[in-house]
């Protein structure tokens, strides 16, 4: 039976990954329970194949607990909040997604465990100028210190992968929605659900509402990770993970709106094209060398946005 | 007056770079001297326009203490030594070269300084599958942990760019090589040298000698550092600094006994197509963004190595 290690594993898509895993695997999960919570993972915990540590991958020791006696690592955790904002330091990303990256790799090299599959993201791409963007595309400027971060994060891997023989996949992920939420770092959805509930007639929008991304569903995430996994040829590979369209932040509002039967609400603007400080107006990631591979995703931009609206509306579950 | 901090200024590009600097600059140095040499300012150090601080960039006191008052950073401080080896700790390349450049940014952002000059490396490309490799290719696959190291630090100049208004020029080097050396992380110029004065018969190369690579000359990839920054036209840009061609160890080998009359020493191998773990058999890198921008070096690899090694030999003046 394999056993795995879920870093995040308490997170939005941690938790997913967890309850597929458990369908064939023991699974020990680490969490520092900062942005993901224990009540994702309610329904597993206490199972005889789960372990569950409040701990996190700043710190080698709780990695090095979690990680002794499994075969494969999925390390997800993350500062979550990708925004740049002034009362974050800016050392959180570098501490948590670079250096944390560092320490799982350390951890896996000292247990010899020789499987990595990483969360990386659409944010190493930064303004883009080739859209759909491969993953082939370069040079990379990442615009927020969050992509860099994780930038820094696939390049260690990389090495490790190398010097250390490590079977290794990056993937960067478009938006990843979900009929549940963390509560710092909200991603749109959740975010509107919050604000119309609050004032039903009215939705402030960051930026002009033009930008444009896509949006993949969770299972559709983890299906891609577990499949591609399988199936990549190289000792390290990096695939990218997302719809094959784009909606817009307006697109996204009409949904809720009108899965909340709230279409008369006004939506205000705070203005400009991008939402905050290190916001792309444009992520469209092309997800070629994915199908090529054999995987596509179930659902496009707009439907996983509706059936993370319905869930999230409907309370969580799913 | 321009104003200038050269982090590494007393290592082999540094001393070079704080002595052209110096002709129409003032000009901080701070350098921990774990691979620089002071003697290699001997004849600028006591100048009116020149500061010298032993200090390392892992510490950002020493850093904006002698940030304070300039204008632009050349930042080339970094752990020196390549290659990959097992006594060394696994996180000194993110300790100096990617946490040291978090420094900078910190320190540039809280003394709102705008201009940034980065010595990045062909390391980042790992084994490129595009040869000459241009700036543009991608997905990027370090196989050293100072390449990973490298591509952190270039992200992070870029989101800090983005977010600052840093004026950013990132200058992936090629093997710049110079008739002075440092002490540890020696390249293979004094490396041969070192070997053919010890016993002179014989000469011990790493690998089959058949690892193909591109040598610049330390006083064209100032020009070209000086050059590309003027004309650049995006916030934060990325050029290649090499030659047009490459040559073989063995050709280098064949310079060197030539240059030190020994032609007769027998070259003896180690074995295997890399050097040292983490090493890669063929790096080349396509200038042609560089030149299209103005700059071409004005010698080749085989008239750099030579120039390098005639120095070397004459005791390391110029």
């Amino acid at each position: 039976m394999r056993s795995c290690l879920v870093t995040g594993g308490a997170g939005v898509i941690g938790s997913f990954l967890v309850k597929r895993l458990l369908l064939d695997s023991t699974v020990n999960v680490i969490d520092d329970l900062s942005s993901g919570e224990l009540s994702h993972l309610d329904d597993v915990l206490g199972g005889q194949n789960i372990k569950f540590k409040k701990g996190t991958v700043t710190n080698q020791n709780d990695l090095l607990e979690m990680m002794r006696g499994t075969d494969t690592v999925f390390h997800l955790a993350a500062n979550g909040d990708v925004r740049y904002r002034p009362d974050k330091p800016n050392d959180m990303d570098l501490n948590i997604n670079t250096i944390g990256t560092y320490n799982v790799l350390e951890g896996m090299r000292k247990l010899d465990i020789s499987n990595l599959i990483f969360s990386s993201t659409s944010s190493v791409y930064g303004l883009a100028d080739i859209i759909p963007t491969p993953e082939s595309y370069g040079p990379l400027y990442p615009e927020s210190l969050y992509g860099s971060s994780k930038l820094a994060a696939e390049g260690l891997i990389s090495a490790y992968s190398s010097l250390y023989g490590i079977k290794a996949s990056i993937f960067r992920f478009a938006n990843i929605v979900a009929p549940i939420t963390r509560t710092i770092g909200k991603n749109v959805i959740p975010d509107f659900i919050d604000k119309l509930r609050a004032t039903p007639d009215k939705l402030l929008i960051l930026g002009d509402g033009n930008q444009r991304k896509s949006y993949l569903y969770v299972e559709d995430c983890i299906d891609g990770m577990l499949y591609l996994y399988r199936k990549q040829t190289r000792k390290v590979d990096l695939f990218n993970l997302g719809t094959v369209d784009t909606i817009t932040v307006n697109e996204i509002a009409d949904i809720i709106m009108a899965e909340m039967k709230l279409t008369n609400a006004k939506k205000e603007y705070t203005g400009g094209k991008i939402g905050w400080k290190g916001d792309v107006p444009l992520t469209f990631l092309d997800i070629s060398k994915s199908k090529k591979f054999g995987w596509s995703p179930k659902h496009n931009s707009a439907e996983s946005v509706r059936l993370s609206a319905r869930g999230l509306l409907a309370g969580g579950s799913y």
